[in-house]
Protein backbone atom coordinates (compact mmCIF):
# COMPACT_ATOMS: atom_id res chain seq x y z
CA UNK A 1 0.00 0.00 0.00
CA UNK A 2 1.34 3.63 -1.02
CA UNK A 3 0.24 6.10 2.47
CA UNK A 4 0.64 9.67 1.64
CA UNK A 5 0.38 11.81 4.74
CA UNK A 6 -0.15 15.82 4.95
CA UNK A 7 0.88 17.36 7.56
CA UNK A 8 2.44 20.55 9.03
CA UNK A 9 4.98 17.81 11.78
CA UNK A 10 6.35 15.55 9.39
CA UNK A 11 9.32 14.66 11.49
CA UNK A 12 6.79 12.86 13.74
CA UNK A 13 5.48 10.28 11.53
CA UNK A 14 9.25 9.01 11.66
CA UNK A 15 7.90 6.97 14.43
CA UNK A 16 7.00 4.25 11.80
CA UNK A 17 10.87 3.35 11.43
CA UNK A 18 10.46 1.22 14.68
CA UNK A 19 9.08 -1.92 15.08
CA UNK A 20 6.68 -3.89 12.60
CA UNK A 21 5.32 -1.08 10.39
CA UNK A 22 9.26 -0.16 9.67
CA UNK A 23 10.35 -3.96 8.46
CA UNK A 24 7.15 -3.82 5.94
CA UNK A 25 8.32 -0.82 4.63
CA UNK A 26 11.91 -2.21 3.82
CA UNK A 27 10.14 -4.99 2.65
CA UNK A 28 8.69 -3.32 0.29
CA UNK A 29 5.09 -4.08 0.91
CA UNK A 30 4.52 -0.41 2.52
CA UNK A 31 5.20 3.04 1.76
CA UNK A 32 4.88 6.00 3.96
CA UNK A 33 5.65 9.19 3.14
CA UNK A 34 4.65 12.25 4.47
CA UNK A 35 4.85 15.79 3.01
CA UNK A 36 4.83 19.42 4.69
CA UNK A 37 1.61 21.09 4.07
CA UNK A 38 3.66 24.30 4.19
CA UNK A 39 5.58 23.90 1.41
CA UNK A 40 2.04 25.15 -0.33
CA UNK A 41 1.12 28.23 1.12
CA UNK A 42 1.69 31.25 -1.15
CA UNK A 43 1.65 33.60 1.89
CA UNK A 44 4.89 35.36 1.77
CA UNK A 45 5.47 34.20 5.36
CA UNK A 46 4.96 31.10 4.83
CA UNK A 47 1.76 31.43 7.27
CA UNK A 48 -0.74 28.13 6.99
CA UNK A 49 -3.31 29.54 9.24
CA UNK A 50 -5.46 32.31 10.79
CA UNK A 51 -7.80 34.01 12.63
CA UNK A 52 -11.50 32.22 13.14
CA UNK A 53 -14.45 34.47 11.32
CA UNK A 54 -16.67 34.89 13.62
CA UNK A 55 -14.61 34.79 16.59
CA UNK A 56 -12.86 32.92 18.92
CA UNK A 57 -10.40 30.97 20.17
CA UNK A 58 -7.33 29.68 18.55
CA UNK A 59 -6.67 29.81 15.10
CA UNK A 60 -7.79 28.01 11.98
CA UNK A 61 -5.91 26.26 9.12
CA UNK A 62 -6.50 28.63 5.99
CA UNK A 63 -8.04 26.61 2.92
CA UNK A 64 -5.31 27.57 0.47
CA UNK A 65 -2.25 25.59 1.57
CA UNK A 66 -4.28 22.19 2.14
CA UNK A 67 -6.39 22.17 -1.10
CA UNK A 68 -3.31 22.75 -3.12
CA UNK A 69 -1.25 20.05 -0.88
CA UNK A 70 -4.52 17.75 -1.74
CA UNK A 71 -3.97 18.62 -5.84
CA UNK A 72 -0.39 17.67 -5.74
CA UNK A 73 -0.76 14.54 -4.30
CA UNK A 74 -3.34 13.47 -6.42
CA UNK A 75 -1.12 13.71 -9.06
CA UNK A 76 0.89 10.52 -7.35
CA UNK A 77 -2.07 9.24 -5.41
CA UNK A 78 -5.44 7.78 -6.56
CA UNK A 79 -6.49 7.10 -3.15
CA UNK A 80 -9.36 8.14 -0.53
CA UNK A 81 -8.17 11.20 1.32
CA UNK A 82 -9.34 11.16 5.17
CA UNK A 83 -8.94 13.88 7.35
CA UNK A 84 -8.36 12.62 10.93
CA UNK A 85 -10.97 14.69 13.26
CA UNK A 86 -13.30 14.51 16.27
CA UNK A 87 -16.32 14.42 13.77
CA UNK A 88 -15.44 11.92 12.23
CA UNK A 89 -16.84 8.36 11.63
CA UNK A 90 -15.62 6.05 14.50
CA UNK A 91 -12.49 3.51 13.94
CA UNK A 92 -12.97 0.01 14.72
CA UNK A 93 -11.43 -3.13 13.22
CA UNK A 94 -13.99 -3.99 10.67
CA UNK A 95 -13.14 -0.99 9.16
CA UNK A 96 -9.46 -0.96 9.50
CA UNK A 97 -10.08 -4.36 7.67
CA UNK A 98 -11.64 -2.68 4.90
CA UNK A 99 -9.31 0.26 4.42
CA UNK A 100 -6.41 -2.44 4.58
CA UNK A 101 -8.08 -3.54 1.10
CA UNK A 102 -6.90 0.23 -0.83
CA UNK A 103 -4.05 0.28 -3.04
CA UNK A 104 -3.53 4.11 -2.00
CA UNK A 105 -4.25 6.43 0.80
CA UNK A 106 -3.85 9.80 1.29
CA UNK A 107 -4.23 11.13 5.52
CA UNK A 108 -4.93 14.75 6.01
CA UNK A 109 -3.73 15.67 9.19
CA UNK A 110 -5.37 19.04 10.76
CA UNK A 111 -3.76 21.41 13.59
CA UNK A 112 -4.60 23.68 16.05
CA UNK A 113 -8.67 24.73 16.51
CA UNK A 114 -9.51 22.37 12.91
CA UNK A 115 -9.40 23.65 9.00
CA UNK A 116 -11.36 25.76 6.83
CA UNK A 117 -14.72 24.08 6.56
CA UNK A 118 -13.96 24.63 2.30
CA UNK A 119 -11.73 22.02 2.59
CA UNK A 120 -14.03 19.19 3.02
CA UNK A 121 -15.08 18.74 -0.50
CA UNK A 122 -11.74 17.80 -1.32
CA UNK A 123 -12.22 15.31 1.51
CA UNK A 124 -13.52 12.08 1.24
CA UNK A 125 -13.88 10.33 4.63
CA UNK A 126 -13.21 12.16 7.75
CA UNK A 127 -11.92 10.04 10.76
CA UNK A 128 -11.60 9.83 14.32
CA UNK A 129 -10.45 7.17 17.55
CA UNK A 130 -12.70 8.11 19.63
CA UNK A 131 -14.47 10.62 21.80
CA UNK A 132 -11.56 12.69 22.79
CA UNK A 133 -9.40 15.36 21.73
CA UNK A 134 -5.86 15.39 20.47
CA UNK A 135 -3.72 18.08 19.94
CA UNK A 136 -3.67 17.24 16.39
CA UNK A 137 -4.47 14.64 13.38
CA UNK A 138 -1.07 13.48 13.68
CA UNK A 139 -1.89 11.89 16.99
CA UNK A 140 -4.82 9.97 15.50
CA UNK A 141 -2.78 9.38 11.98
CA UNK A 142 -0.23 7.42 13.76
CA UNK A 143 -2.22 4.46 15.36
CA UNK A 144 -5.05 4.78 12.29
CA UNK A 145 -2.11 4.03 10.09
CA UNK A 146 -0.34 1.17 12.31
CA UNK A 147 -4.16 -0.78 12.80
CA UNK A 148 -4.70 -0.35 9.05
CA UNK A 149 -1.33 -1.62 7.87
CA UNK A 150 -1.03 -4.58 10.57
CA UNK A 151 -3.63 -6.55 8.53
CA UNK A 152 -2.23 -5.86 5.00
CA UNK A 153 -1.51 -9.34 4.07
CA UNK A 154 2.30 -9.59 4.64
CA UNK A 155 3.11 -7.05 7.25
CA UNK A 156 3.00 -9.68 10.38
CA UNK A 157 4.73 -12.59 10.10
CA UNK A 158 2.73 -16.31 9.61
CA UNK A 159 3.65 -16.55 14.37
CA UNK A 160 2.03 -12.80 14.61
CA UNK A 161 -1.57 -13.82 13.30
CA UNK A 162 -4.15 -11.83 14.07
CA UNK A 163 -6.94 -14.53 13.75
CA UNK A 164 -6.89 -14.94 17.79
CA UNK A 165 -6.84 -11.21 18.90
CA UNK A 166 -9.49 -9.10 20.51
CA UNK A 167 -12.27 -8.25 18.02
CA UNK A 168 -11.31 -10.93 15.70
CA UNK A 169 -14.64 -12.85 16.50
CA UNK A 170 -16.23 -10.15 18.42
CA UNK A 171 -14.83 -10.81 21.43
CA UNK A 172 -11.66 -9.99 23.47
CA UNK A 173 -8.66 -11.89 24.31
CA UNK A 174 -8.47 -14.60 26.54
CA UNK A 175 -5.56 -14.44 29.12
CA UNK A 176 -1.91 -15.13 28.05
CA UNK A 177 0.59 -16.99 30.07
CA UNK A 178 4.21 -17.91 29.50
CA UNK A 179 7.62 -19.18 30.92
CA UNK A 180 8.41 -19.28 33.93
CA UNK A 181 5.42 -21.74 34.92
CA UNK A 182 5.41 -20.42 38.65
CA UNK A 183 6.32 -16.47 39.18
CA UNK A 184 6.55 -15.40 42.40
CA UNK A 185 3.91 -18.27 43.76
CA UNK A 186 1.52 -18.08 41.21
CA UNK A 187 1.35 -20.91 38.32
CA UNK A 188 -0.22 -20.70 35.34
CA UNK A 189 -3.41 -22.87 35.09
CA UNK A 190 -3.08 -26.23 34.65
CA UNK A 191 -5.40 -26.78 31.78
CA UNK A 192 -2.74 -24.86 29.33
CA UNK A 193 0.05 -27.37 30.25
CA UNK A 194 -2.10 -30.61 29.98
CA UNK A 195 -1.30 -30.79 26.08
CA UNK A 196 -5.01 -31.36 25.40
CA UNK A 197 -5.56 -29.35 22.70
CA UNK A 198 -9.22 -29.46 22.81
CA UNK A 199 -9.52 -28.42 26.25
CA UNK A 200 -7.24 -25.25 25.50
CA UNK A 201 -9.59 -24.10 23.06
CA UNK A 202 -12.98 -24.83 25.25
CA UNK A 203 -10.58 -23.16 28.17
CA UNK A 204 -9.43 -20.35 26.09
CA UNK A 205 -13.07 -19.64 24.58
CA UNK A 206 -14.42 -19.34 27.66
CA UNK A 207 -12.26 -17.03 29.23
CA UNK A 208 -12.79 -14.64 26.63
CA UNK A 209 -16.48 -15.14 26.64
CA UNK A 210 -16.19 -14.15 30.57
CA UNK A 211 -14.23 -11.57 30.28
CA UNK A 212 -15.90 -9.70 27.27
CA UNK A 213 -19.02 -10.14 29.29
CA UNK A 214 -17.68 -8.40 32.27
CA UNK A 215 -15.77 -5.99 30.79
CA UNK A 216 -18.03 -5.23 27.39
CA UNK A 217 -21.75 -5.48 27.79
CA UNK A 218 -21.96 -3.89 24.25
CA UNK A 219 -19.65 -6.15 22.54
CA UNK A 220 -21.06 -9.25 24.66
CA UNK A 221 -24.99 -8.83 23.57
CA UNK A 222 -23.90 -8.42 19.38
CA UNK A 223 -21.66 -11.77 19.78
CA UNK A 224 -24.27 -14.64 19.01
CA UNK A 225 -23.45 -17.71 21.48
CA UNK A 226 -22.88 -20.99 19.70
CA UNK A 227 -24.32 -24.36 21.37
CA UNK A 228 -20.60 -24.74 22.71
CA UNK A 229 -20.19 -21.61 24.16
CA UNK A 230 -23.90 -21.97 26.04
CA UNK A 231 -22.51 -25.33 27.42
CA UNK A 232 -19.09 -23.67 28.73
CA UNK A 233 -21.54 -21.00 30.17
CA UNK A 234 -23.35 -23.00 31.74
CA UNK A 235 -21.13 -25.93 33.31
CA UNK A 236 -19.04 -22.81 34.48
CA UNK A 237 -21.56 -21.45 36.61
CA UNK A 238 -23.31 -24.62 38.00
CA UNK A 239 -19.70 -24.98 39.94
CA UNK B 1 2.11 16.10 35.95
CA UNK B 2 5.29 13.57 35.61
CA UNK B 3 4.54 10.40 33.34
CA UNK B 4 6.73 7.84 33.39
CA UNK B 5 6.50 4.86 30.49
CA UNK B 6 7.34 1.49 30.57
CA UNK B 7 8.05 0.14 27.14
CA UNK B 8 10.63 -2.06 24.52
CA UNK B 9 10.45 1.54 22.74
CA UNK B 10 11.78 3.78 24.76
CA UNK B 11 12.89 6.04 21.04
CA UNK B 12 9.22 6.30 20.17
CA UNK B 13 8.45 9.01 22.50
CA UNK B 14 10.52 10.96 21.16
CA UNK B 15 7.65 12.35 19.17
CA UNK B 16 6.94 14.12 22.45
CA UNK B 17 9.49 16.62 21.72
CA UNK B 18 7.52 18.05 19.16
CA UNK B 19 4.49 20.96 19.25
CA UNK B 20 2.55 21.49 22.35
CA UNK B 21 3.56 18.95 24.21
CA UNK B 22 7.36 19.41 24.10
CA UNK B 23 6.64 23.19 24.95
CA UNK B 24 5.00 21.94 27.90
CA UNK B 25 7.75 19.88 29.07
CA UNK B 26 10.38 22.73 28.52
CA UNK B 27 7.93 24.93 30.80
CA UNK B 28 8.79 22.30 33.28
CA UNK B 29 4.74 21.67 33.61
CA UNK B 30 4.42 17.60 32.98
CA UNK B 31 7.85 15.78 32.54
CA UNK B 32 7.60 12.44 30.59
CA UNK B 33 10.20 9.70 30.74
CA UNK B 34 10.04 6.21 28.61
CA UNK B 35 12.46 3.61 30.52
CA UNK B 36 13.24 0.44 28.43
CA UNK B 37 12.05 -3.05 29.82
CA UNK B 38 14.75 -4.51 28.29
CA UNK B 39 16.48 -2.85 30.84
CA UNK B 40 15.31 -5.32 33.80
CA UNK B 41 15.38 -8.67 32.24
CA UNK B 42 17.40 -11.29 34.50
CA UNK B 43 17.48 -13.50 30.96
CA UNK B 44 20.98 -13.47 30.20
CA UNK B 45 19.98 -13.21 26.37
CA UNK B 46 18.04 -10.12 27.32
CA UNK B 47 14.91 -12.06 26.18
CA UNK B 48 11.63 -10.69 27.82
CA UNK B 49 9.32 -12.45 25.79
CA UNK B 50 8.51 -16.33 25.45
CA UNK B 51 6.27 -18.87 23.65
CA UNK B 52 2.38 -18.90 25.34
CA UNK B 53 1.72 -21.75 27.48
CA UNK B 54 -1.22 -23.40 25.90
CA UNK B 55 0.49 -23.10 22.16
CA UNK B 56 -0.84 -20.47 19.64
CA UNK B 57 0.70 -18.01 17.46
CA UNK B 58 2.89 -14.71 18.55
CA UNK B 59 5.19 -14.19 22.23
CA UNK B 60 3.82 -13.58 25.01
CA UNK B 61 6.08 -11.00 27.36
CA UNK B 62 7.28 -12.69 30.10
CA UNK B 63 6.28 -11.31 33.59
CA UNK B 64 9.74 -10.84 35.46
CA UNK B 65 11.13 -7.68 33.47
CA UNK B 66 7.62 -6.38 33.73
CA UNK B 67 7.16 -6.68 37.44
CA UNK B 68 10.88 -5.40 38.49
CA UNK B 69 10.54 -2.66 35.96
CA UNK B 70 7.26 -1.52 37.45
CA UNK B 71 8.67 -1.94 41.37
CA UNK B 72 11.38 0.00 40.14
CA UNK B 73 9.57 3.45 38.77
CA UNK B 74 7.53 3.07 42.00
CA UNK B 75 10.42 4.02 43.70
CA UNK B 76 10.30 7.21 42.12
CA UNK B 77 6.74 7.68 40.95
CA UNK B 78 3.45 7.06 43.01
CA UNK B 79 1.03 7.27 40.09
CA UNK B 80 -1.64 5.02 39.01
CA UNK B 81 -0.06 2.16 36.60
CA UNK B 82 -1.98 2.14 33.41
CA UNK B 83 -2.04 -1.07 30.80
CA UNK B 84 -3.22 0.01 27.41
CA UNK B 85 -4.88 -2.94 25.81
CA UNK B 86 -7.56 -3.89 24.10
CA UNK B 87 -9.39 -5.06 27.15
CA UNK B 88 -9.48 -1.86 28.58
CA UNK B 89 -11.64 0.83 29.80
CA UNK B 90 -12.48 2.58 26.57
CA UNK B 91 -10.30 6.27 26.79
CA UNK B 92 -13.03 9.57 26.48
CA UNK B 93 -12.59 13.15 27.12
CA UNK B 94 -14.61 12.57 30.74
CA UNK B 95 -11.30 10.21 31.55
CA UNK B 96 -9.00 12.59 30.14
CA UNK B 97 -10.40 15.32 32.32
CA UNK B 98 -10.04 12.67 35.43
CA UNK B 99 -6.39 11.61 34.99
CA UNK B 100 -5.26 14.90 33.47
CA UNK B 101 -6.17 15.62 37.71
CA UNK B 102 -3.33 13.24 38.95
CA UNK B 103 0.16 14.43 39.70
CA UNK B 104 2.04 11.13 38.88
CA UNK B 105 0.82 8.37 36.36
CA UNK B 106 3.14 5.19 35.20
CA UNK B 107 2.18 3.76 31.58
CA UNK B 108 2.90 0.17 30.63
CA UNK B 109 3.06 -0.79 27.08
CA UNK B 110 2.77 -4.12 26.21
CA UNK B 111 3.84 -5.61 23.05
CA UNK B 112 3.58 -8.68 20.50
CA UNK B 113 0.52 -11.21 21.88
CA UNK B 114 0.20 -9.46 25.08
CA UNK B 115 1.64 -9.47 28.77
CA UNK B 116 1.31 -12.41 30.59
CA UNK B 117 -1.91 -12.54 32.91
CA UNK B 118 0.27 -12.42 36.42
CA UNK B 119 1.15 -9.06 35.47
CA UNK B 120 -1.92 -7.29 36.28
CA UNK B 121 -2.16 -7.63 39.94
CA UNK B 122 0.71 -4.58 39.75
CA UNK B 123 -1.52 -2.72 37.05
CA UNK B 124 -4.51 -0.14 38.33
CA UNK B 125 -6.16 0.20 35.04
CA UNK B 126 -6.21 -1.09 31.80
CA UNK B 127 -7.06 1.53 28.75
CA UNK B 128 -7.75 1.28 25.39
CA UNK B 129 -8.21 3.42 22.92
CA UNK B 130 -11.30 2.17 20.60
CA UNK B 131 -11.98 -1.29 19.16
CA UNK B 132 -9.20 -1.33 16.98
CA UNK B 133 -5.99 -3.49 17.28
CA UNK B 134 -2.25 -1.94 17.34
CA UNK B 135 1.17 -3.62 16.49
CA UNK B 136 1.96 -2.47 20.20
CA UNK B 137 0.74 -1.02 23.32
CA UNK B 138 2.77 2.20 22.49
CA UNK B 139 0.37 3.30 19.60
CA UNK B 140 -2.31 4.25 22.22
CA UNK B 141 -0.05 5.56 24.75
CA UNK B 142 1.15 8.42 22.88
CA UNK B 143 -2.38 9.67 21.86
CA UNK B 144 -3.93 8.80 25.44
CA UNK B 145 -1.09 10.53 27.01
CA UNK B 146 -1.32 13.43 24.15
CA UNK B 147 -4.99 14.20 24.88
CA UNK B 148 -4.95 13.98 29.21
CA UNK B 149 -2.11 16.21 28.78
CA UNK B 150 -3.16 18.86 27.20
CA UNK B 151 -6.05 19.23 29.66
CA UNK B 152 -3.20 19.74 32.51
CA UNK B 153 -4.08 23.92 33.30
CA UNK B 154 -0.97 25.38 31.50
CA UNK B 155 -0.64 23.23 28.92
CA UNK B 156 -2.77 24.57 25.91
CA UNK B 157 -2.08 28.37 25.67
CA UNK B 158 -5.27 30.50 26.32
CA UNK B 159 -5.82 30.87 22.91
CA UNK B 160 -6.22 27.26 22.46
CA UNK B 161 -9.01 27.19 25.13
CA UNK B 162 -10.74 23.82 25.00
CA UNK B 163 -14.00 25.29 26.16
CA UNK B 164 -15.51 25.37 22.28
CA UNK B 165 -14.33 22.36 21.19
CA UNK B 166 -15.77 18.87 20.34
CA UNK B 167 -16.84 16.66 23.10
CA UNK B 168 -16.80 19.65 25.49
CA UNK B 169 -20.14 19.91 26.03
CA UNK B 170 -21.28 16.52 24.59
CA UNK B 171 -21.83 18.07 21.09
CA UNK B 172 -19.30 17.68 17.91
CA UNK B 173 -17.73 21.20 16.71
CA UNK B 174 -19.05 23.71 14.57
CA UNK B 175 -17.87 24.34 11.11
CA UNK B 176 -14.61 26.79 11.32
CA UNK B 177 -13.57 29.65 8.30
CA UNK B 178 -10.59 31.68 8.31
CA UNK B 179 -9.19 33.92 5.75
CA UNK B 180 -9.90 34.51 2.35
CA UNK B 181 -13.34 35.19 3.11
CA UNK B 182 -13.69 33.98 -0.53
CA UNK B 183 -11.98 30.55 -1.70
CA UNK B 184 -12.51 29.44 -5.19
CA UNK B 185 -15.79 30.84 -5.53
CA UNK B 186 -16.99 29.97 -2.17
CA UNK B 187 -18.10 32.67 0.89
CA UNK B 188 -17.76 32.19 4.72
CA UNK B 189 -21.45 31.92 5.47
CA UNK B 190 -22.57 35.84 6.21
CA UNK B 191 -23.47 35.35 9.89
CA UNK B 192 -19.82 34.96 10.55
CA UNK B 193 -18.88 38.62 9.49
CA UNK B 194 -21.95 40.10 10.46
CA UNK B 195 -20.41 41.32 14.29
CA UNK B 196 -23.40 40.00 15.66
CA UNK B 197 -21.89 37.78 18.56
CA UNK B 198 -25.35 36.27 19.60
CA UNK B 199 -26.35 35.46 16.49
CA UNK B 200 -22.84 33.97 15.58
CA UNK B 201 -22.96 31.76 18.74
CA UNK B 202 -26.53 30.80 17.76
CA UNK B 203 -25.39 30.31 14.59
CA UNK B 204 -22.45 27.71 15.94
CA UNK B 205 -24.60 26.17 18.61
CA UNK B 206 -27.76 25.37 16.06
CA UNK B 207 -24.89 23.69 13.22
CA UNK B 208 -22.76 21.80 16.55
CA UNK B 209 -26.18 20.28 17.32
CA UNK B 210 -26.96 19.49 13.18
CA UNK B 211 -23.81 17.87 12.70
CA UNK B 212 -24.03 15.44 16.10
CA UNK B 213 -27.58 14.41 15.26
CA UNK B 214 -26.72 14.10 11.54
CA UNK B 215 -23.93 11.81 12.39
CA UNK B 216 -23.19 11.14 16.10
CA UNK B 217 -27.16 10.09 17.18
CA UNK B 218 -25.21 7.62 19.88
CA UNK B 219 -24.03 11.14 21.65
CA UNK B 220 -27.07 13.64 20.08
CA UNK B 221 -29.55 11.19 22.21
CA UNK B 222 -27.65 11.93 25.72
CA UNK B 223 -27.92 15.99 24.82
CA UNK B 224 -30.54 17.42 27.17
CA UNK B 225 -31.82 19.57 24.44
CA UNK B 226 -32.25 23.58 26.24
CA UNK B 227 -35.24 26.02 25.68
CA UNK B 228 -33.17 27.85 22.86
CA UNK B 229 -31.62 24.18 21.58
CA UNK B 230 -35.60 23.81 20.79
CA UNK B 231 -36.25 26.83 19.23
CA UNK B 232 -33.22 27.14 17.24
CA UNK B 233 -33.47 23.69 15.56
CA UNK B 234 -37.78 24.50 15.32
CA UNK B 235 -36.53 27.99 13.39
CA UNK B 236 -34.45 26.01 11.27
CA UNK B 237 -36.55 22.67 10.15
CA UNK B 238 -39.42 24.97 9.65
CA UNK B 239 -37.72 26.91 6.78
Amino acid sequence: MKIDILTLFPEMFNIFNHSIIGNAMEKGILSIKATNIRDFTTNKHKKVDDYPYGGGAGMVMAPQPIVDAIRHIKETNKGKVIFLGPRGKTLNQELCKELAKEKELIFLCGHYEGIDERCFKHIDMELSLGDFVLTGGEMACIPAIDSIARMIPGVLSCDESYEEESFYDGLLEYPQYTRPFEFEGEEVPGVLISGHHENVRKWRRLQSLLITKDRRMDLYKKIELTKEDKKLLEKHFKK
